[in-house]
């Protein structure tokens, strides 16, 4: 596909861990923009920052990144993107795309249309894309390379927004994204399923399994070959990061919790019972959704979850 | 570690799926016996098992298979062994050592006991080892490399007894597996928690949302990277086995399946009532207990689920 590169002239990221990190990384090597500015609120993160190159301006404030740039991109946590946006939004430019990339889609873009000021346009996005590392050393280019992004823009038909949305569009297609529209809402409940509730449920089965008093934790981690280890690696994940998420998406994930909780409940009973022909029924279906996954195309020879640099 | 081999003369495997055929590699690959007899109950598989050149004698009994055997290995879903066994057990040889692979042992180690001829030695195994693939053609050699082998002897001090289990153990170690000895009603526990209960979980979760119809299968198989995918893998393991697993290791799924719903309705309501603290600590925790599976050296850097053949 053919990209006209810079598709920004001046990029913005507010807040450099994973994911910021790695958008800086593939804004740099794909020529995406031509310039970088980078702040942090930790005075060590903005440090490594400097040290490991990822931008043109590492800078003290969030105002100082985003004088002048043309894309800003949000990638704190997402509680604190409300406030992130407030700190900066006098030094926002006319025309000026304003993005995210939350895991909730509703709740960023409730706050950034709040904080920011007219004039300029406030597309929300979320990449599907992530490990289970933290930190602005942990990211890398090529992140994003045949993910999902997610762009949740708001309902406006006109021209000079249409174009905002476009180029972000196109940014992330530079970056190796496939871009996808979608309601905000709709995101969000997509994402309990997808994401937030796998999340949650790993987050508790590791502590419910590190409570048992029989049971001692090294034989849990000896044994874990056996499917627990994979919920290990999903429940090392962000603290902060997955806080927010819970907290911002809080009904979109209690809906589909307490939609599995009720499933869990017929299984425990199915379990019980002896009723085997459900417990049979129920595996033989999921194999076949398994199926569907990996025609989908969304399956390559290694997990998504632990992806690593290079790949 | 100096073996004396081959540990045993002739093998039996009687049910030879993704198990049952990755013992039968193994043991050909090593060494640790001279020679392999395998029964199938599918035709359809035997027919496979002869054309993949798996064994010495493919049988049409398991009493064909297991007569001379010195070692019996029993690889079927473990609800079917105790009928395995009894169908078989006129043909045992005194003296000779009969186990098994499944992931249950209290319920197979009492089936084995009533099934089996006085004169032999029970000594029930299991592996903590597997892929989500099902049958003959999708076991490997390597399969138990690096991997605990779980041995639950019954409580017998007879010199007799305690050089089979130790034979046995050496065939294990022949196959690169380490070995372990425990109580089989401990052994139910411990598995309840490190793998019964995470694919319950897993084959749960992707029931739930497969129900949801607001959010179309597409959609989630299509964002099934966010966490999603990593559960799909694991609900596509055989619903046979796990069927039998789940119906057999009854009381230890049950209650830590309690447990896990205790902890999971306590989460819900730290989320309901933004109780961000609750969160965050045990994120912080379960991502401390992932340090310490990766430090238990269990973790490398692939994920152990979908082990790959040569790996």
């Amino acid at each position: 596909m053919e990209l006209d590169l810079p598709v920004f002239d001046k990029l913005a990221i507010i807040g450099c861990g994973l994911i910021g990190s790695s958008v800086a990384r593939g804004a740099r090597a794909s020529g995406a923009v031509r310039t970088i500015a980078i702040h942090d609120a930790s005075p060590a993160a903005r440090e490594t920052i400097a040290r490991l190159g990822l931008a043109d301006q590492v800078t003290d404030t969030a105002a100082d990144a985003v004088q002048d740039a043309d894309l800003v991109i949000f990638a704190t946590p997402v509680r604190a993107i409300g406030e992130a946006a407030r700190a900066c939004a006098g030094a926002m430019k006319a025309g000026a795309v304003i993005s995210d990339v939350g895991s909730v889609k509703a709740a960023v873009s409730e706050a950034l249309l709040a904080a920011c000021p007219p004039g300029v346009h406030v597309v929300p996005g979320h990449p599907i894309a992530g490990t289970e590392q933290s930190g602005p050393e942990a990211g890398f280019a090529e992140l994003f390379h045949r993910r999902w992004i997610i762009l949740t823009p708001q309902d406006r038909q006109d021209d000079a927004y249409l174009e905002a949305v476009q180029r972000l569009a196109d940014f992330w297609s530079a970056l190796g994204a496939q871009v996808e529209r979608m309601d905000e809402k709709h995101h969000d409940l997509v994402l309990a399923v997808t994401s937030h509730l796998p999340h949650l449920i790993a987050y508790n089965i590791v502590g419910t399994a590190a409570d048992m008093e029989e049971v001692t934790r090294a034989e849990v981690m000896k044994y874990s070959a056996g499917g627990f280890r994979d919920f290990t690696r999903i429940a090392a994940s962000d603290p902060t990061m997955w806080r927010d998420i819970f907290l911002t998406n809080k009904d979109a994930v209690l809906e589909i919790l307490g939609r599995f909780t009720e499933d869990l409940q017929a299984l425990s009973r199915a379990i019980r019972w002896g009723e085997g022909d459900k417990l049979h029924d129920l595996f033989s279906r999921t194999r076949e959704i398994r199926r569907g996954v990996i025609e989908a195309g969304q399956e390559s020879a290694e997990p998504d979850f632990g992806r690593k640099r290079g790949a």
